[in-house]
């Protein structure tokens, strides 16, 4: 992008917006940070389309670099390798319209980082030149709403469209125009989240459809979510409808992360005709090319938005097992080693990656201990002999036996008038001591003797409050059921004896109390597990962190007293019946809530990535920093009336 | 913040220009998170100020929410508990005029993401009412330019100038103009990194300066990091310098972070006269309060000025003891626990927190293994001895060999044919086995029994190509030297030593070769260490690092190649002596690579959070995707043409 190329776009003739043209929409999986691989796929791509007698071929957003890529944007070398790759798509579009995402780079400009000016951008090639968006003065559709939410982060490293109008000192749209294509007429290219603003100061398909566009792009970096696709694709339905255009909308497929999140991309690409119905559709999570003459008939596909419309467990486990194939090939993961206590988490993580590889590259281990019961154990071989994978079982008690041992007989010596103290373990550091065996000295070495990763099997729940120990069960290389609440989890192991059309995971994993089973008051088999009721606390943790305004025990305390906590939390049971009384509610909501704000945020600074799922998930996405227990005067008002202190 | 404040302010006759009005500054620990805490503290302060004859009092930016909060402004009980905290320093505003940051909500618009309207906002309030920066139609002053670097994610939360301008349709100079007050005349309003805003498309101050301000106030959330003050003083003074008016900085004391990285306030805050000269400044990191008739003399404290031009160890030791001390009051850590190897990053941060609590809560334990040498286990005794602290000793040994007869002995079952494997233990993998036994069998459970946290006594350069092993000696509640190079961690256990008195840190912890000791080919005694020649390597790292714009090994090579890379990453050696030709550089740097962007990325996931000193810590600041090693096409091409392949 030199300031020469800045000026606008050539003269050309302009395709009549009457003429059809043949159009590929490249569903395309995008490795994040790999602009040589993702490029050389586009090319390949094109080839195909050429071919096959394409006029016109689109690409998601940031096809070249990826999007969720963590600060390597401060890498000028980086740029280049993108800003190079684009020159390379660009010398590819003779005989073509192509339509692909980039980073568009003002070398001569600062972001006001001081870093160099980067926007995250839709360029346009045709005949191996390229097209700019009409008097815009600038050389690529330039993203108007960055995306700076979840684990997005546009804002700290691109310069968006809003920033430019108060830099060029014109109105933002006046940066907003369609790109004039000799082969596809006018085109009005969206990304991302454009599709969303149609209320704002903004409104991109306004000002496209005012300035003549005659088809609209939509191209996406779009991660899957619980919800996600069918808020797509009314959005794309609404968009189509109300400017009475065509829509091209292409997602990506892969995975990205933010680090500690992690999120498959859905795709869920399609043709939508100028009354918003979809003529054609993608299958998601997958590759795929989609051909279609544009603007087309009005056969809509009732298939397409049926499949839009599905979002079950089905999408979920394919989410999750589409996520974490792709990322363990990404990484090089070929083997994983799963610790199997008979419960179902662990039970529900080793089916799923049952489905994902050899069975001699899935290694379950037992790692039995004082308190395990025969149940538990027995369970536990079952499922490695479901699944016909690998299996070992090493117990800890020896170990763990050492280890008191060693503490009781241990001296605490110096300090002032150095005398001599004990270190002698309690009953709770004994339980820490067992998980951390297990985690840490057992699974650890398993895993560096069988050549995998360890899978760590929380789930949301526990990760809210931090029922688990760090650095014990709480490792591993990827949290995959960490955005699932309980409840999610049952319903997966259910969906997936379905997918293996047996019982992989037997009905004991499901019928067993959930329990640590890491001292003698946590026996399974005489009924006693966790302190959780998963019904109702899924329900309330699941307000202190998905609900878009969050809430606090404020709100929940508040709810309670009005008699509409089960309707605001979604709790189809009855809160008057788990607490005799407001004392014992607020007590409960207490504690819990001062372990998630308080040594469960701790634990979740150094808990493994989370596979995201839901509107919200622990990591990148939901951002935390130790701020402790906290509770508003308003709260306090509230709990001083009903309970009184 | 209700629709019907937002009108403007009220008519009210306004102090001259040359008069004096006498002003505090405070200086004030802000604690994030905690707005009723910060409000008490702000109110306590007025009223001090009030009876010392105060006119004028100014308070940091987001005084009252903290600025470094995670997503915990999702809450509007949260905001709703930030806007009453705020009314209660208006109310509180009689006889003076007061200056404090907040959120400023509008809960009848919202954010891009759905979420209620929020500004990161400066509120004026005199005689218990709010005053409106003239004409702008806003009940306060907006940051012109949010933070959206570092750990900071200001877009994210806050709807900025530039965003309202558009969806106002005005300018961005027209909602920035000064505050008329009755007792201080036009203050003219700014925050944090508005101080840097000169010659982008907005000016803050020039419009300031244009529409009458007479007095500019800068009111920051600025923490320390390396050279920070320095930069902080000469742009107050710029400032001042360009305007032509009396320029109040305040900045906050304290300690926030983003979950993974910590950063502690240096506070900084001063008077700068018409010329840009400091008539009075505060202490770094210590709560103050500072008062003088404004605009004042000419008589610039040299003093002051030099105060902030000091950068060397004892600043950066002063951050973290402070950034520690406070963090650990704030999570109520009272006990520290430390493995003292005998090396010098554990002597390190044994030193620095023996200069932050009591002796008896302090305790080093030694855990000697199969590959300890004498020396380093004399030395760890020693530092014990020298800080008087706790100690304990818990050998390694045997639970290393019940580990690795364990797993030699174990069976790995299952899978296709059923067919045993083994699961022995190989050399590397009894490495991390010690390891791990020393961080999660030992410590943690030392910790669980001592009521104490565990240090984590990891250095920038290990962290940067993960040298460590992940729930072994990457564990602990801080990794306090985790933003210190090597190199910077010997002269920081001189520094300390000399502000003990005497050599607490004793010179062989300084003499003996860095080492692992986890291996025969490790031994300290015939001088065999790490793999990486730290003066050397830590320059290297910091150019992947800590440069504005990254260096990659592309750039590394090319300077290389031009004979300019000792120059460019400051390294005073001569890297032709440490590789004899080109291949060996090439292959040492590629190793490192690979690391630093492979396995390291994956354990930096998982690492303790990270107390920041430079320009760029890992954590928050720096956001890592697991992206894999790449190398540019150009770095290949490089490459090529050097080393063949």
């Amino acid at each position: 992008m030199k300031p020469s190329e800045q000026e606008g776009s050539p003269e050309s003739p302009v395709a009549s917006g009457s003429a059809t043209v043949m159009t590929r929409l490249v569903q395309m999986e995008v490795v994040p940070g790999a602009p040589r691989d993702n490029t050389r796929r586009i090319l390949d791509a094109l080839g195909r389309a050429r071919a096959d007698g394409a006029g016109l071929v689109v690409f998601p957003e940031l096809a070249v670099p990826g999007c969720l890529l963590g600060d390597l944007w401060d890498q000028p070398a980086f740029l280049r390798e993108c800003e190079a790759c684009g020159e390379e798509v660009r010398a590819a579009s003779r005989d073509l319209v192509v339509v692909f995402g980039n980073v568009a780079i003002d070398w001569t400009r600062r972001n006001e980082d001081g870093r160099v000016r980067k926007y995250n951008a839709l360029f346009f090639a045709e005949d191996g030149r390229w097209l700019a968006p009409e008097g815009t003065g600038l050389p690529a559709v330039v993203k108007t709403l960055g995306a700076s939410e979840r684990a997005f982060d546009d804002a700290r490293h691109f310069f968006g469209t809003r920033r430019l109008a108060v830099e060029r000192g014109v109105s933002a749209a006046a940066l907003i125009a369609p790109v004039a294509t000799r082969r596809a007429g006018r085109l009005g290219g969206m990304m991302g989240e454009d599709l969303w603003v149609d209320d704002s100061a903004i409104s991109p398909r306004g000002i496209l459809e005012a300035k003549g566009a005659e088809r609209l792009i939509v191209a996406g970096a779009l991660p899957f979510t619980r919800g996600a696709p069918q808020m797509r694709f009314r959005a794309c339905r609404a968009l189509a409808q109300a400017v009475r255009l065509p829509v091209l909308y292409v997602n990506a497929t892969g995975v990205q992360e933010s680090g500690k999140t992690v999120y498959a991309f859905d795709g869920g690409s399609g043709f939508y005709d100028a009354q918003g119905r979809v003529t054609e559709g993608l299958e998601a999570f997958a590759e795929g090319e989609l051909t279609q003459a544009v603007p087309i008939g009005c056969a809509a596909f009732a298939q397409a938005e049926a499949t839009a419309g599905s979002d079950g467990m089905a999408t979920i486990a394919q989410a999750l097992m589409q996520g974490a194939a792709k990322l363990m090939r990404r990484l090089r993961i070929r083997r994983v080693v799963v610790g199997i206590s008979g419960g179902i988490d662990s039970a529900v993580t080793a089916a799923l990656y049952g489905r994902l590889m050899a069975p001699e590259d899935l290694l379950l281990v037992s790692m039995p201990g004082p308190f395990t019961s025969p149940t538990t154990h027995a369970l536990a071989l079952r499922v490695a002999q479901n699944l016909g994978c690998r299996f070992t079982e090493i117990p800890i008690g020896e170990a763990v036996e050492l280890t008191r041992r060693q503490f009781a007989e241990a001296t605490l010596g110096g300090g002032p008038g150095g005398g001599a103290g004990t270190l002698a373990l309690d009953a709770a550091a004994m339980e820490n001591v067992q998980a951390r065996d297990r985690g840490c000295r057992v699974l650890s070495a398993v895993s560096a003797a069988f050549g995998g990763v360890i899978a760590c099997d929380a789930n949301k729940s526990e990760t809210t409050v931090g029922y688990g120990t760090l650095y014990g069960d709480i490792i591993g290389w990827l949290a995959l059921l960490g955005d699932l609440w309980k409840s999610d989890v049952y319903a997966l192991g259910h969906h997936l004896n379905r997918l293996y059309g047996r019982d992989v995971i037997p009905q004991g994993c499901f019928d067993v109390v959930p329990s640590a089973e890491l001292s003698a008051a946590q026996a399974v088999e005489r009924g006693q597990g966790d302190p959780l009721n998963y019904p109702y606390h899924d329900c309330l943790f699941r307000s202190w962190v998905e609900r878009s305004e969050r809430a606090t025990p404020e709100e929940n305390l508040e709810w309670y007293l009005a008699g509409e906590l089960e309707r605001q939390i979604g709790y189809d049971g009855s809160v008057r019946e788990l607490f005799p009384d407001a004392a014992a509610f607020v007590a409960d909501l207490e504690r819990w809530w001062n372990l998630h704000q308080g040594l469960a945020a701790a634990k979740r600074m150094q808990a493994p990535p989370v596979m995201a799922v839901s509107r919200r998930a622990y990591g990148g996405d939901l951002r935390e920093a130790q701020l402790g227990p906290r509770y508003t005067e308003r709260y306090r008002a509230m709990r001083g009336r009903v309970v009184g202190g």
